[in-house]
């Protein structure tokens, strides 16, 4: 029943419409209301004008149950929700003593006077309660006008965020609803949005219709999304995920949020054991993505950014006749390099990168995106050759992804023949 | 005049509705338009539903005069968009004998054969004529429907993109519209948009009726956009520009898409003169966005990650006595830090940055968001200390524009004591 309950997005301004702001505030919405079952059928987005905005509404009040609208309460003449929805309402607009009490307790806070910026925000529809808001200034506002409930929140996204549980509360709440929804999500890297639909596709297993699929690709990695919608359906959705897992197999590289960053430093970490980098044509970005992770510390004390030949040798010791021999983007070098930074830095584990990252210092024997990486232990370092001819930043993240791919799989001693190494390799063979 | 044609946007897509994938489309289409002095009047999006996809269009051809729509061509049976077009106009849908020859040739270029996938892209409603995809497969629609025309391109946005100059032509031939936009943008760094509106607000400069004023923020960086509608008008963006340089002065950093890490990359360049990094707190961050610019071997050779103490001594030469009497996060530290990367690289800028990130790690003394950062040359080493309590990947962020931000200061000679080093300082007069 209630996947019927109609809820619509009426979002304002100037700058989004502008194309200046890029809305991810209606995104957010919908995915919260995803993981209540419930479902937005349509959004529309105008610029701040009062015309405009009343005409939405009666339009969008005569099929919606719920108006979720976003923007437009801030302290300038810009922002018109209040006013708005009083015209909508045909109520005066009034202080409303629970957004006074909320304002009033924000400026003691931040040791401010009341201004008149502050007051603005305290006018609201009469008839109407306020939405707290627990990181800024400006209330919400919740309003019923005719069969429909009005939600108004502010455009900032974290001051929207914090309310949503709320309204989603005060939704449930009306229809009667029990949302028992379960997402259980995957993170995984090497396999394409459409590769793992046909793997789905062509296995024989047959998807249980209380099990909703979703899939959403974030370079360089791709969240597999299962959502139930009662705790009834657990079973499926864990059959769902195991025959996932069998699919994808270690492609997959953990659920949740997590990152090939954070899975390899907690895997280490939980080793008690460190790695250390050496890095050419990435710069330094494979270091910042392990160094971004809370704790890094515990696994991570030295990082090498050897751009040059020179430093090379002189901060990981690379033998100037290797380079002289084989080039910078060679296996001998980029195994010297690996060897050099584990000797340094005394790290359990090593990744070593050297590549011809673009748009120049292609040749036909190294063109542009090939690159060497090296990695493992001292015991066992292994070494190979990708071909990845994109864009500059994109060839950076996606090498920096591959290598600490590369890592993870070794650690927990998974083979590396994996989609990407097939598909990017032009000799696979090359892995020692 | 042309300021008034009412241009509506129809997104369709499951995808963007359930918040998987967030519209970057609709923002690409409004700034192109923008700068051929034409605006968004309205943005709609909805699920690939027929029912619903005619009604918006019903709806809309009532006020627009144009329509873009986005999504759904694709091949599957959720692309509604051609047969939805063919309802709405009333006539059959047929094999447009245009979307077989682009789709014949996209296929022999690929050296695969026409699918049935294919074969669904061909068809169009009667009377409609094809705009032409340069970067996939999917043809767009150019259909006129009572008063309003209707330009159907498809979700990818590379494909939409490459279709947008020739709509935009279409469009000012038919309502004779004679655009001459000249865009003028300026990249500012540690000034916020409310900062900069207030300057401008405060300042006596009467402002142009001619000059369009936008900023448009994306951290750390601000851009500042001049728009005017016809060449005429040129002495007037020019003076604005000017204005804007008086106001916010060293804050700008370069004109168009310059970064940063451009334009110091750029100043090192010019100048033969080379940078090197020391980082603990950014983790290699500062040595990646250097390492980002295309061509930066000519002034990058060495970063040093000394993400621990040990390492610290190890690869730059800090003495352990300094490290032990002082801590890590201190201004001796972070001052041999930039000078042993210096002695051991050879260069001639230095960066170092020793701080604290967060979560954990904090004192009473130095709090998280603490951060040292020394800069400079051999000859003239500066070093502050910020404060800058926000999350660790924002704080990574920002003390990296900030470190990067300092040497663009050396180098160009301009006073340290910005905005962001006076609010961000607990002590501004550290400066050295």
């Amino acid at each position: 029943m209630h996947k019927q309950l109609n809820i619509q997005v009426l979002l304002t301004g100037n700058e989004v419409m502008a194309g200046d702001t890029i809305d991810s505030n209606s995104a957010y919405m919908a995915q919260v209301l995803a993981e209540h079952g419930l479902k937005l059928s349509r959004k529309v987005t105008v610029n701040d004008d009062e015309t405009q905005l009343l005409s939405e509404l009666e339009h969008m009040a005569q099929t919606a149950d719920v108006i979720l609208m976003n923007g437009g309460l801030g302290p300038t003449v810009d922002d018109l929700t209040a006013q708005v929805l009083a015209k909508l309402s045909n109520q005066p607009l009034s202080i409303n003593a629970d957004a006074k009490a909320q304002l009033e307790a924000w400026c003691e806070r931040r040791g401010q006077p009341l201004n008149e910026a502050n007051r603005k925000q305290m006018l609201m529809p009469e008839g109407s309660s306020i939405i707290p808001n627990a990181t800024g200034s400006a209330p919400g506002i919740d309003l019923r006008f005719r069969h429909t409930r009005i939600f108004a929140t502010p455009g900032v996204p974290s001051e929207m965020r914090s309310m949503m549980p709320l309204i989603l509360e005060r939704v449930q709440s009306e229809w009667q609803l029990t949302s028992q929804t379960h997402v259980l999500r995957l993170q995984t890297f090497g396999i394409g949005e459409s590769n793992a639909q046909q793997l789905i596709n062509q296995s024989r297993f047959e998807w249980p219709a209380s099990v909703d699929l979703g899939f959403r690709a974030s370079a360089p990695q791709m969240e597999v999304k299962l959502t139930i919608q009662d705790a009834q359906f657990k079973s499926d959705q864990l059959a769902c995920a195991e025959h996932i897992h069998d699919l994808f197999g270690d492609h997959i590289i953990g659920q949740g949020d997590t990152t090939l960053a954070q899975t390899v430093v907690q895997l280490l970490a939980e080793r008690e054991q460190s790695i250390t980098t050496a890095e050419s044509c990435t710069g330094g970005m494979i270091a910042s993505q392990i160094t971004q992770v809370a704790g890094a510390s515990r696994v991570f004390e030295a990082g090498f950014v050897t751009y040059s030949n020179t430093m090379k040798n002189k901060m990981i010791n690379v033998d100037p006749a290797l380079l002289a021999q084989h080039g910078a983007v060679s296996e001998p070098v980029v195994r010297a390099m690996a060897e050099g930074a584990l000797d340094v830095s005394k790290a359990d584990y090593t990744i070593a990168v050297s590549g011809i990252a673009g748009p120049d210092g292609g040749s036909p024997d190294k063109p542009v995106g090939t690159v060497w990486i090296a990695y493992g232990t001292a015991a066992d370092l292994r070494s190979l050759k990708l071909v990845w001819p994109v864009s500059r930043q994109l060839f950076q993240t996606m090498i920096t992804a591959c290598a600490l791919d590369l890592v993870r799989r070794h650690i927990l001693g998974i083979n590396p023949h994996c989609r990407y190494v097939e598909q990017r390799s032009s000799s696979p063979t090359s892995i020692i």
